[in-house]
């Protein structure tokens, strides 16, 4: 018998989807470093990478291109389940709700085809609910578009995103498709140890991932940018923030002790696709003085910039509102977490810890 | 770093809810023998026992009975997600997706309030949903009624059950509300470890219940049961189907190498309340005989009856269909699984075990 409060350290599932490698700083996916597929590969590819084991030849990508766009539209039902849910409820209680209400091509084993599905429908669930909430008709998706640019497009009633936008925001997608085992994740692969399907599976993640000790929900990071406001007055803020003992957001990582790699592959991409967005700007400006002012005040602390500080300056030049962040974030860990169900079923046994009774013996 | 495949044997929790002693064949409910619970006391009692940790006194136990009272109606949101999903959709996605579609009181912690809203409401769910695929409107709530014999009022259609009927079925509800950690409960509990709310964490739970290796659920004994439909084919059956090498369902647990202390509590309930109903004579007649020839083809190997086989007894004595013995459990667990939330949510700690990857390294 073993007692592990909270699991620390404990294995409970061999992975091919992710390395994460925090000694050196190292992200893989199926073997492929995570930051440079962010900076080269689609959405679609690298969905197709987690999903079927390799990246798609040429008529593989057109194919799952193909099936997420036919995936895209809302199933009447979860359309009428989205519309019934008053709208005070908080869009990941939505996400959710309609993804339970999806439902599967089969029970057991999970199929690709349903991982499909639920990546191809939660942008639009997102974008339909943020269009009502505005008191607008949401717009149809485009078949045009990629699987990102389509978001974008949808997100905003029907406008083309600039180049720069899809490719700042798919990197950001990309990069933060998978990363080993969560809550979240680990969730999901609870429920489908049990043979129960990927929708459930799926709502059991999303559940999770609501929770704010999740984290990876980079708002924190949009906030204090926004406090900070201009480069000017960066050195100041960050200065008296450090003075009163605050923690900076978006600097340092559980699992990352160097550099992290996704942080570094969006600064990558940002300074590749942008020019003089001022966003970018700002957050350029305040990675450098907060680097400087943490090893000022934290000295030997290895405290480098985290994902979330990058994803907040993408999410943010993209226009994406704060209550977005953890919804979008979810539209790129679907994949991930459908490629785990995948992965947990190929493989699968019951996951059922202890508990011990610690209470009265007799009354 | 410690590997253990499936988690089995290690202990993520501690818990003052339930202590299940397999080599002494006890369960006891917060000290309380739940064989005595089950005979002796109510739903209501059982359910305050678990979430507040001791026996309501008289005032609280009008108080508890009012508020799952008060909580039984479908809120109009919960009720139009219902509506909205497709006939073929089975009764567990239901389930999952009407207690999605609830709000809770706050998100964190976690509110007794909302405990008892989803415990009261789950069984006005299951009953609307299956009036509405028979075609006829769902009846209201019957005040008047208790828990367990609302349920089976609102399951006939406004019909006012026996006293055997709910004493019965009131039995199999208290003994099953709470069995220790397995994998719907954990799954539960997982969720709430991230700070979300408890109706994220039952969704998890109730995804978690609808795969078919989570166990509890009895509908194939009552196969078996019908199968055999007579006292006289008892024996000729039972003995065909061990000679095939089949296992009898009913017979044998995991955790009790002893009598299920679960089967017994309802084999004297069923004894106590009910006369001469065939459906118990035959159940009684091939407990006997399945003993019987058990010890005679498998000698040595200690079957004993396990608590499905007296819970199929008993549901199909009340008349419940098969399809809605999975969901009628889930009304009774729900107390047990959200005890539990409470309880995570009491000492919480992230919950978050590791993976190893064994992908390749370069591509």
């Amino acid at each position: 018998m073993v007692r592990v409060n909270g699991l620390e350290g404990v294995v409970v599932a061999e992975t091919e989807l992710s390395l994460v490698d925090g000694q050196q700083g190292r992200l893989l996916f199926r073997g492929y470093d995570a930051a440079d597929l962010a900076v080269h590969r689609t959405f679609e590819e690298v969905a197709h990478l987690l999903w079927r084991g390799h990246l798609p030849t040429e008529a593989e990508r057109v194919a799952l291109e193909r099936e997420l766009r036919e995936y895209r539209a809302l199933p009447p039902e979860v359309d009428a389940v989205v519309r019934a849910l008053p709208a005070d409820r908080d869009m990941m209680s939505v996400l959710r709700t309609a993804v339970s209400a999806l439902g599967v091509t089969r029970d057991w084993p999970p199929a690709v085809d349903d991982a499909i599905r639920l990546t191809a429908v939660l942008p639009t669930v997102i974008a339909a609910r943020a269009a009502r909430l505005a008191g607008e008709e949401p717009v149809a998706p485009n078949p045009d578009l990629g699987h990102t640019a389509n978001y974008l497009y949808m997100l905003r009633r029907g406008q083309v995103p600039a180049e720069a936008e899809v490719r700042t925001l798919e990197a950001y997608l990309v990069i933060t498709m998978e990363h080993g085992l969560n809550a979240s994740t680990f969730a999901g692969r609870v429920v489908t140890s049990t043979q129960s399907d990927v929708v459930s599976a799926m709502t059991a993640a999303l559940g999770a991932m609501k929770g704010p000790l999740h984290g990876g929900a980079p708002s924190e990071v949009m906030t204090m940018l926004e406090e900070i406001g201009s480069e000017d007055a960066a050195e100041a803020w960050l200065r008296a923030a450090l003075e009163r003992g605050e923690r900076l957001m978006g600097f340092g990582h559980r699992v990352y002790k160097t550099q992290d790699p996704r942080a570094r592959a969006l600064r990558d991409v940002v300074a590749r696709f942008t020019g003089a967005d001022p966003h970018f700007a700002l957050a350029v400006r305040v990675e450098q003085e907060a680097l400087r002012l943490l090893a000022e005040y934290k000295p030997g602390r290895q405290l480098y910039t985290n994902v979330e500080y990058w994803a907040a300056a993408i999410l943010r030049s993209v226009g994406l509102p704060k209550p977005l962040y953890t919804p979008t974030f979810c539209c790129s860990r679907m994949v991930g977490w459908t490629a785990h169900v995948l992965e947990q079923a190929a493989h699968n046994r019951l996951i059922r810890p202890q508990s011990e009774y610690v209470g009265p013996l007799t009354e």
